[in-house]
């Protein structure tokens, strides 16, 4: 710091894909302060060092930084003050701030140059001053690049780029720098394996009518496969290659989305081209899903049906009986999945609250600090599967043993909303901010209420958590269009006590088309049984009763075919209808 | 045009204090177009004449501009194509369009400046050039201002003005230019009539620790009143001397909002001063309302009250014996308000909508155009009166024969609706577009929907459409809290057939505080009886007849000692229990 002549460093804590999820060679932050949390900012002075993240790791991040010299400020409470408004209250104009270019975005870096120059600080770029202190830093993944078969992508790679192409045109570019991860490999039919529970390689592409090139290590290609793409038209580089590549390009018109574009790349685009800042064009596509797409997700929806009436069983015949814990109970879900045909693995780290760790939304327990369980109280269980031929995400709360009147009426409560958003009939352009209130509504009837969003797009075998819409109370431009999924998940947390939060994953469809509009509505896609012990009848209308009965037929219906009679017959018995 | 060397004018369609409604001597876009509606853009160039407006007014305006020689220009359709693109389109880089700067808000003047830059075209600040071709331009109205006492404004104007003053510079600035009309009359705490259905005056203010001063024509104001503002500390300047007093200040932070504020002022203050640009302090401090203002509120809806429910015995006695229109009916909603002591004015023009007339949101009939009315069919009636306590604004939609079973139904979706939102209960920081799908699910299930927005802000003795606030699907970041007044106005139209809409007023108030935050509600102040022969029971859940009986109960208690023992017979007969 003292070479470049700054006074302090900012590290934003994501890694040239602008990713949630980062191989460990990207773990700046994680590297210098310990902190290992999905979010935090790091700021380093001659004097200080300090991490801000949110509620969901004040715990951990506490824990995690104890020793290290680091100080944790909060941000999402009363008085936070982010790391921006800290620098400038404790530096003077003229102060000199830097930032790696590689790990921040266009709009992070423009934002906060605007904010930072208002008050005489400069934003300056510099080397990856981490990487001079990092010994043993370990390298780039270099796991293999598999295609995903048409059968199960519903759309060729060159159906799929000459598309993507029409559009960037469209948007008045020539070409796109595919920079998300997930685009790059929905773009190009790829996945991998770099990044863990995202079945995604470290890559990026430029897509335009005359290029289409995919810059990856080359070594992570099998040979039949780069030789494929070659014969389709595609352009195979290196994966460091790409910087040179875009300043060699003259006049070109090129997209880059700067929310998900680094400004390196960016600044590598200028030099001899226009920058054309708009929405990643793969972005918007992969949300609405194809028919095979949706088929796909059908069929892994039956499969972790299965799995999930497995474990169920397997509960039911062993607790009490031998030890269980939280930690065995996250290996059984994988375990039952794993023997499904097609999985490839978790989509995300399963979460398993007993009792008052129910409570703590982004739960991570290890072996050692996970509850025993027990015929008791409330168990909540959030995990999903990626499969070949889709992605799922499931929460389901269960009564252990006999519930209070008022566990019993929480999870009623929080029933009640799921439902209302499964049985949501909306005009065409609602949008995720005007639906959120239909998961909170019984809720808030009493008093209570959530403190996350209620829904999340999910990747066809790809983020569990995908953009660009969701159902939550922050405004979101992206409407709610047919052949998008998205999760719904309302849930209620009481802390030291007991966490219910109920899952399933929705799909958007067409219902009809009046004079008044055309009216869109969901299709439940989950199969798996919703307690029905846990339930207080008297809180449930007829209508939603109705919802529950039909929804457990369903369920009985799609899975019959492929569970034993022992299991059809449990399933049978926990789904008796509600009356 | 030629003169100031210009390829195009734009009349904005507002005046200097970008009002929705306007004096006859601000009506410019009228003027050159012949077209009356409440919105309206013009462009003039060598060849065109174009006027803008949406679907509110595309019939009036295709009557009202026939043989003018203007076209007009649909705006809020598919493909429309707002004025400034078709500036773009139409001309090359290098053209000017010129604006007349005292009638363009700093926001808009902005944007398009942008917009119109980024093409090569030059944006262009000019004197009024309709100003040198209008012959017999009206004057300035000169009407008397008056004060709106404490006992009615619940804060004398020396404690607002302290209060505004002090959160002027909290926001950073010294002063605040007041220019939009509203914020005018509430923070001075007076009234007047410039302006038809609004009870404001024409007038500027310029409010800070230091500086509290009036910009109006002096003789408006009644010398008891200017002599005892003058005791209170505040200048009386005239109106024309706002900008050259504005260009004398030196180094102040002067807060205008560039909503609201035109460009000509903003001009004037950059001077030798600095502009802060930030919401209005007024337009925040006058939504929510204090409790002498509320009970105002309550006391006009009592008289309100009263005046309908002796409108109701008059038409149940007189329909089908004398000939009733549509413009009568208008005439005598009036008639039975301006009976109420403290009647000052109708608060917008009466809209009476008989059969296919009630599917026209936006009507205006005459004596001519109007409907006779019969014992048959549905009446749409949306009006409101000024009070010195309060405004009001109701619609009731009433059935004056036996209905079909589809016209039963559709009443009662917007009555389910309507009742929805009325018993809303929500934490502290919800939104209006959050609670809009509310009033909307019951007509959405039916593939159902209205066209404008659910709830607008209510003036005390004011605007009767206020802000900042408002209940629609469009985003506004301002919360709904305890203390605004808000309508509550679900409807459903079908053309040529007939219109429904049920109108109450609503206050938010505090509901409970619980571990999870906050929770806030409505209060629902309209004192009116809902028609309950247009509703098919059928389709009320229990909760919802609770409603409608409660609510009925608590009008009949607050108009009894008001109304005559006939009329409290008559009420009583058409409130009986819906069961």
């Amino acid at each position: 710091m003292q070479r470049e002549n700054l006074q302090a460093y900012y590290i934003p804590g994501t890694g040239p894909h602008i990713s949630e999820y980062l191989p460990a060679c990207w773990k700046t932050r994680e590297f210098i302060s310990g902190f290992t949390g999905s979010f935090g900012e790091v700021v380093i002075t001659e004097r200080n060092a300090i991490l801000w993240t949110d509620s969901r790791y004040f715990i951990q991040a506490g824990e995690e930084l104890a020793g290290s010299g680091f100080e944790m400020f909060k941000l999402r409470v009363a008085d936070a003050k982010p790391f921006d408004d800290w620098l400038i209250e404790n530096f003077p104009r003229g102060s000199r701030v830097g930032v790696y270019p590689h790990h921040i975005s266009v709009n992070t870096h423009k934002n906060l140059l605007n904010k930072l120059s208002a008050s005489g600080i400069e934003l300056v770029l510099t080397p990856d001053l981490l990487d001079e202190v990092w010994e043993g830093r370990p390298k780039l993944p270099d796991n293999e690049v598999f295609e995903l078969e048409k059968k199960y992508a519903g759309v060729s790679r060159v159906d799929k780029l000459d598309k993507i192409s029409q559009i960037i045109n469209q948007q008045g570019a020539d070409i796109q720098v595919v920079a998300a991860l997930d685009d790059l490999a929905w773009a190009f039919n790829l996945r991998g394996s770099d990044i863990e529970y995202n079945p995604v390689f470290i890559g990026y592409g430029v897509i335009g009518s005359d290029i289409k090139a995919l810059f990856v290590e080359k070594k992570k290609l099998p040979v039949t496969l780069s030789e494929k793409m070659e014969r389709e038209g595609i352009k195979i580089y290196g994966y460091d290659e790409l910087t040179g590549f875009l300043k060699g390009l003259k006049d070109q018109k090129i997209l880059i989305d700067p929310q998900l574009t680094n400004v390196a790349i960016c600044e590598a685009c200028s030099v001899n081209n226009k920058v054309v800042e708009k929405q990643s064009v793969p972005l918007a596509l992969k949300a609405v899903k194809n028919n095979v797409e949706l088929e796909g997700f059908r069929e892994a929806m039956q499969k972790d049906g299965v799995a999930l009436v497995e474990f169920l069983y397997w509960l039911r015949q062993n607790l009490g009986k031998e030890a269980i814990t939280e930690y065995i109970v996250g290996k059984k879900l994988k375990q039952f999945r794993a023997a499904q045909e097609g999985f490839v693995g978790e989509s995300f780290p399963p979460i398993v609250g007993y009792k008052s760790h129910g409570a703590i939304v982004h739960l991570s327990v290890d072996e050692a600090s996970a509850f025993k369980i027990g015929p008791e109280g409330l168990l909540l269980f959030d995990s999903g599967g990626h499969y070949l031929h889709g992605t799922t995400d499931i929460t389901r709360t269960i009564a252990l043993g006999g519930l209070t009147g008022q566990q019993k009426r929480d999870f009623t409560l929080v029933l009640k909303g799921m439902i209302a958003l499964s049985e949501a009939k909306f005009p065409y352009g609602t949008k995720g901010c005007h639906l959120d209130i239909l998961a909170r509504k019984a809720l808030w009837s009493h008093g209570l209420n959530y403190g996350h969003g209620t829904g999340h797009g999910v990747g066809h075998f790809l983020s569990v958590h995908e953009g660009p819409m969701s159902i939550r109370q922050d405004y979101n431009e992206h409407p709610i269009v047919p052949g998008m999924v998205v999760s719904n998940e309302p849930g209620l947390y009481r802390t030291g006590e007991y966490g219910i939060r109920i899952e399933n994953i929705l799909l958007c469809i067409e219902k009809e088309d009046t004079g008044f509009g055309r009216f869109l509505g969901f299709e439940t896609l989950t199969l798996c049984p919703i307690d029905t012990t846990a339930i207080d009848t008297k809180l449930l209308s007829r209508q939603e009763k109705n919802w529950v009965n039909n929804y457990h037929k369903v369920v009985r219906g799609k899975l019959k075919n492929l569970l034993s009679d022992e299991l059809n017959l449990f399933l049978a018995g926990i789904t008796k209808d509600v009356e």
